[in-house]
């Protein structure tokens, strides 16, 4: 069966989208621990995000990188950090968080609760900061 | 000043080291959230990891991709977990994780104790799993 994420690449399942090329998609996580919360996918199922073949695997991070430094410039933080944990959902993804403090990831802090508006407004600004 | 991770680099504090090429060195974090914990970091000294250039970057992954995996076959664990904080130490570095539960990459917890002896064995089980 197609994972959640697969669902969100086809479409199937609605996503505020911040960025997607042939390979990567990056989207909005709707359970956010920060306002800027975003998962950067392959958009070819994989479990294990170390499984990646290599050049696929360097692919996904250099499109993750220009994503994080969009978020840097929309999102008041200190910095953008990066968890790969892979439990839950069996599609490997990477979490980009707006950081202020060194406690801010963990998964075990209740999630945000944000309007449609808010996550709407959040994915476009950070969109305008693509370059 | 140079960072605590330069002096790592040239050799000035010692390490547990995992691998090291031309550009990039793996060791155990001395505060582990868990046995097997490993920090990777560019040699050169760069503070915030998505302003480090992108041909460093992607190697700086793939180089963390053959130290997770030596890491998942030494380490008993349901996957290896990734992390970027850095608001501690000001030159980038990838926390490599072994994990086993959603809540285990979180740095608000006790870091373990590990003797000097655990230490060296640990370092060594994840080598001899590098090819």
């Amino acid at each position: 069966m197609a994972t959640l994420f697969s669902r969100i690449v086809t479409g199937e399942i609605p996503c505020y989208k911040i960025s997607e090329s042939d390979k990567y998609l990056a989207f909005l996580d709707v359970f956010p621990l920060a306002k800027g919360h975003v998962l950067v996918i392959p958009k070819k199922e994989t479990d294990y995000i170390f499984d990646i073949a290599e050049e696929e695997f360097a692919g996904l991070h250099l499109f993750s990188q220009k994503v994080a430094r969009a978020i840097k410039k929309a999102i008041p933080c200190k910095r953008v950090g990066v968890a790969v944990i892979g439990l839950e959902v069996p599609h490997a993804h990477i979490h980009l968080i707006p950081l202020n403090s060194v406690s801010d990831i963990n998964f075990s802090l209740p999630k945000l609760t944000l309007s449609k508006e808010e996550l709407e407004e959040t994915a476009k600004k950070i969109r305008e900061q693509l370059t």
